[in-house]
């Protein structure tokens, strides 16, 4: 059966995540049903990352089996066109070989957070910023990302019922930086660990406020403890950008 | 009583415009409900520019009295404490002189107009982007756009339902600009007609599919016939994003 990589953009507000769920709407069952013309029934589709309830995607990617070829325009308009009430869209299809596996074959994952820092809450980016009511200080949460970078145990920074095997994991990139009235941060990393992200986002925004140093992130990062990190951001702030592969994948 | 003038943002998508209406919610009805408390009544807002249905604002000014004096933040804080349903958020409020008026005191106007040019429709800019699902040629619309600026009878541009005095506009700024997988059209004037920006740019977009040359724009000009020029782009992709006064109101 020929196999199609899908680049996958999607609103979380109004899903229980990307995975299938008994008890709401997810993406995964949306797009699956969008699929089932295309595929004469059933299918599954494998993703990338399985992002949580609320949080976005720019560049999720899955693949899924079809049972004859098609054009690989023809795929994406196919689903797009069965996706009308979603808040879903299918940015590319591309043909791949037998053995590809979003998930497995997945070099890196790219994420930013995006805070939206004034006064005002958003009329426009409700549900797609964390509104942070006040100016955070950019400088000091970039001095206190640095020691988060490289290979470390993240247990501070990993969420109770998170299904990986060990709490190591090696973070390449964190990126703190202020567009407009927002403060973005990158995260790209080989994978994560469950809510790690957030985690960090979280525990980043205290250091902003001049609530906490930059010495106690690194604190926090050897303690080892999840109660040692600060809370959790919340996921509508969150968007899963971009997943990079040997080949790359996205056209363009 | 204390006049203020607030600058407002607010999603265009489940309101029925700007003005109040007998057929369905509107951001003035909604602001001026949020406002009767500290106002101790009813009460009625001006605002710079009357956008229609589905339009967004980045910085509508409006003004309003009060009965006391309060401080500006106090304002803002007390009017977005009562919008926590709505789609609408007052980005700062700003003490005036008492014969402020934000609709006749405004010397330009500054809208933005947004095109999102992929296949994918868009899942996280549904409703704030006009999907147009080709590449535009941004060069050739901005060679068309040339011939609009400057003083002119935009008769051709102008909905059936204006009830400006005269078809004479003067168009300071009217610039075409590849943003990301987005093409913004930004237009600045003293004031517009009814639907000026949206036919303006629905003009344009026929340039950038190759399907009128940069003379048919110059022709549809000077035609003064409103069939001369192209369709009326819709409400969703446009922005309401400025309002200039002799001295500057928004802080920073």
């Amino acid at each position: 059966m020929p196999r199609y990589a899908l680049g996958i953009e999607y609103d979380g507000t109004p899903y229980q995540g990307w995975q299938r769920q008994t008890n709401g709407p997810s993406v995964q069952a949306a797009l699956e049903l969008a699929i089932a013309d295309l595929a004469g029934g059933e299918t599954r589709l494998t993703a990338a990352g399985r992002t949580d309830s609320g949080v976005h995607a720019l560049g999720q990617v899955a693949h899924v089996d079809l049972p004859k070829a098609y054009a690989d325009h023809a795929v994406r308009n196919a689903i797009n066109a069965r996706l009308r009430q979603e808040a879903i869209a299918i940015l590319w299809a591309k043909r791949v070989d037998d053995w590809f596996n979003a998930r497995f074959d997945a070099r890196w994952r790219r994420y930013r957070y995006r805070m939206l820092t004034r006064a005002a809450p958003p009329a426009i980016e409700r549900d797609r910023v964390w509104h942070v009511p006040r100016a955070l200080d950019v400088a000091a949460m970039t001095a206190a990302a640095q020691p988060l970078h490289g290979h470390h145990d993240f247990s501070s920074f990993r969420a109770a019922e998170c299904q990986a095997v060990t709490p190591m994991k090696t973070l390449d990139v964190l990126r703190v930086q202020r567009v407009g009235d927002e403060v973005h941060i990158e995260a790209k990393a080989r994978s994560f660990l469950h809510h790690q992200v957030r985690n960090m986002v979280g525990t980043l925004k205290l250091v902003g406020e001049g609530r906490w140093q930059a010495d106690d992130v690194a604190a926090a990062l050897q303690a080892k403890d999840r109660a040692a990190a600060g809370p959790t951001a919340p996921a509508c702030g969150l968007y899963f950008v971009e997943v990079g592969y040997d080949a790359p994948l996205a056209p363009g």
